[in-house]
Protein backbone atom coordinates (compact mmCIF):
# COMPACT_ATOMS: atom_id res chain seq x y z
CA UNK A 1 0.00 0.00 0.00
CA UNK A 2 1.06 3.69 -0.25
CA UNK A 3 1.45 6.02 2.45
CA UNK A 4 1.26 9.64 1.83
CA UNK A 5 3.51 11.68 3.95
CA UNK A 6 2.84 15.95 4.31
CA UNK A 7 5.25 17.77 5.70
CA UNK A 8 4.54 21.50 6.87
CA UNK A 9 6.33 23.90 9.12
CA UNK A 10 4.57 24.56 12.31
CA UNK A 11 2.40 27.18 12.95
CA UNK A 12 4.52 30.26 14.34
CA UNK A 13 7.89 28.91 12.44
CA UNK A 14 8.52 31.76 9.73
CA UNK A 15 7.68 30.40 6.19
CA UNK A 16 9.61 32.72 3.53
CA UNK A 17 8.76 30.06 0.09
CA UNK A 18 5.50 29.99 1.36
CA UNK A 19 5.78 34.04 1.25
CA UNK A 20 7.23 34.36 -1.55
CA UNK A 21 4.30 32.46 -3.57
CA UNK A 22 1.89 34.44 -1.85
CA UNK A 23 3.56 37.56 -3.13
CA UNK A 24 3.56 36.09 -6.59
CA UNK A 25 0.34 34.94 -6.53
CA UNK A 26 -0.33 38.63 -5.59
CA UNK A 27 1.43 40.39 -8.61
CA UNK A 28 -0.41 38.01 -11.15
CA UNK A 29 -3.72 39.52 -9.77
CA UNK A 30 -4.41 36.76 -7.07
CA UNK A 31 -5.99 40.00 -4.62
CA UNK A 32 -8.23 36.87 -2.20
CA UNK A 33 -5.14 35.10 -0.99
CA UNK A 34 -4.13 35.58 2.05
CA UNK A 35 -1.53 33.39 4.43
CA UNK A 36 0.39 30.81 2.43
CA UNK A 37 2.51 28.07 3.61
CA UNK A 38 4.45 25.63 2.05
CA UNK A 39 5.36 22.06 2.32
CA UNK A 40 6.72 18.84 1.13
CA UNK A 41 4.70 15.80 0.50
CA UNK A 42 6.30 12.23 0.19
CA UNK A 43 4.75 9.18 -1.24
CA UNK A 44 5.73 6.09 -0.17
CA UNK A 45 5.25 2.27 -1.67
CA UNK A 46 5.21 -0.06 0.82
CA UNK A 47 5.40 -3.59 0.78
CA UNK A 48 2.95 -4.14 3.34
CA UNK A 49 -0.68 -5.09 3.25
CA UNK A 50 -1.77 -4.54 6.83
CA UNK A 51 -2.92 -0.55 6.84
CA UNK A 52 -1.88 -0.26 10.83
CA UNK A 53 1.62 -1.05 9.91
CA UNK A 54 1.83 0.86 7.26
CA UNK A 55 0.71 3.30 9.02
CA UNK A 56 3.27 2.97 11.80
CA UNK A 57 6.21 2.55 9.59
CA UNK A 58 5.12 5.66 7.64
CA UNK A 59 5.34 7.22 11.37
CA UNK A 60 8.53 5.93 12.21
CA UNK A 61 10.21 7.32 8.78
CA UNK A 62 8.62 10.81 9.32
CA UNK A 63 10.30 10.55 12.87
CA UNK A 64 13.28 9.65 11.84
CA UNK A 65 14.15 10.78 8.20
CA UNK A 66 11.59 13.05 6.82
CA UNK A 67 10.55 15.44 9.21
CA UNK A 68 12.39 17.71 11.70
CA UNK A 69 10.30 17.77 14.50
CA UNK A 70 11.66 20.93 16.03
CA UNK A 71 10.03 22.92 13.47
CA UNK A 72 7.74 20.61 11.07
CA UNK A 73 4.98 18.78 11.83
CA UNK A 74 3.17 15.97 9.30
CA UNK A 75 0.76 13.67 8.80
CA UNK A 76 0.18 10.57 7.56
CA UNK A 77 -2.53 8.96 5.16
CA UNK A 78 -2.56 5.62 3.15
CA UNK A 79 -3.84 5.07 -0.24
CA UNK B 1 -11.42 28.98 3.30
CA UNK B 2 -8.48 27.37 1.99
CA UNK B 3 -7.50 25.45 -0.85
CA UNK B 4 -4.14 22.99 -0.56
CA UNK B 5 -2.65 22.28 -3.60
CA UNK B 6 -0.51 19.33 -4.31
CA UNK B 7 2.01 19.01 -7.00
CA UNK B 8 4.11 16.46 -7.68
CA UNK B 9 5.90 14.80 -10.84
CA UNK B 10 3.97 13.22 -13.22
CA UNK B 11 4.66 9.31 -13.81
CA UNK B 12 7.39 8.59 -15.96
CA UNK B 13 9.34 11.64 -15.27
CA UNK B 14 12.71 10.84 -13.26
CA UNK B 15 12.47 12.16 -9.59
CA UNK B 16 16.16 12.09 -8.09
CA UNK B 17 14.47 13.61 -4.31
CA UNK B 18 12.24 10.94 -4.30
CA UNK B 19 14.86 8.34 -5.12
CA UNK B 20 17.49 9.79 -2.57
CA UNK B 21 14.41 9.79 0.39
CA UNK B 22 13.89 6.16 -0.93
CA UNK B 23 17.45 4.83 -0.74
CA UNK B 24 18.02 7.00 2.81
CA UNK B 25 15.09 4.89 3.92
CA UNK B 26 16.80 1.82 2.87
CA UNK B 27 19.60 2.65 4.30
CA UNK B 28 17.97 3.05 7.92
CA UNK B 29 16.62 -0.15 7.65
CA UNK B 30 12.79 0.35 6.07
CA UNK B 31 13.54 -3.01 3.59
CA UNK B 32 9.58 -2.80 2.84
CA UNK B 33 9.90 0.34 0.44
CA UNK B 34 8.95 0.49 -2.81
CA UNK B 35 9.27 3.79 -4.87
CA UNK B 36 9.32 7.10 -3.56
CA UNK B 37 8.27 9.92 -4.77
CA UNK B 38 8.32 13.87 -3.24
CA UNK B 39 6.59 16.84 -4.38
CA UNK B 40 5.10 20.01 -3.16
CA UNK B 41 2.38 21.17 -1.10
CA UNK B 42 1.18 24.68 -1.00
CA UNK B 43 -1.53 26.21 1.87
CA UNK B 44 -3.34 28.63 0.56
CA UNK B 45 -6.01 31.08 2.93
CA UNK B 46 -8.50 32.52 0.13
CA UNK B 47 -10.85 35.14 1.04
CA UNK B 48 -13.69 33.19 -0.64
CA UNK B 49 -16.42 31.55 1.13
CA UNK B 50 -18.30 29.79 -2.25
CA UNK B 51 -16.24 26.19 -2.77
CA UNK B 52 -16.49 26.59 -6.81
CA UNK B 53 -14.74 29.56 -6.80
CA UNK B 54 -11.98 28.90 -4.83
CA UNK B 55 -11.23 25.68 -6.58
CA UNK B 56 -11.55 27.86 -9.82
CA UNK B 57 -8.84 30.22 -8.46
CA UNK B 58 -6.86 27.54 -6.34
CA UNK B 59 -6.97 26.16 -9.73
CA UNK B 60 -5.59 29.06 -11.70
CA UNK B 61 -3.20 29.90 -9.47
CA UNK B 62 -1.74 26.21 -10.20
CA UNK B 63 -1.91 26.44 -13.79
CA UNK B 64 -0.03 29.79 -13.99
CA UNK B 65 2.55 29.99 -11.23
CA UNK B 66 2.51 26.71 -8.70
CA UNK B 67 2.68 23.38 -11.36
CA UNK B 68 5.18 23.47 -14.71
CA UNK B 69 2.85 21.79 -16.91
CA UNK B 70 5.01 20.03 -18.69
CA UNK B 71 6.22 17.91 -15.75
CA UNK B 72 3.78 17.76 -13.06
CA UNK B 73 0.09 17.08 -12.23
CA UNK B 74 -1.70 18.69 -9.74
CA UNK B 75 -4.55 17.89 -7.13
CA UNK B 76 -6.68 20.77 -5.24
CA UNK B 77 -8.84 20.10 -1.97
CA UNK B 78 -10.49 22.81 0.31
CA UNK B 79 -10.56 22.64 3.97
Amino acid sequence: MKAIVTVMLKQGVLDPQGRAIGQALHGLGFATVGEVRAGKVIEIDLAETDAEAARAQAEAMARKLLANSVIERFEIALA
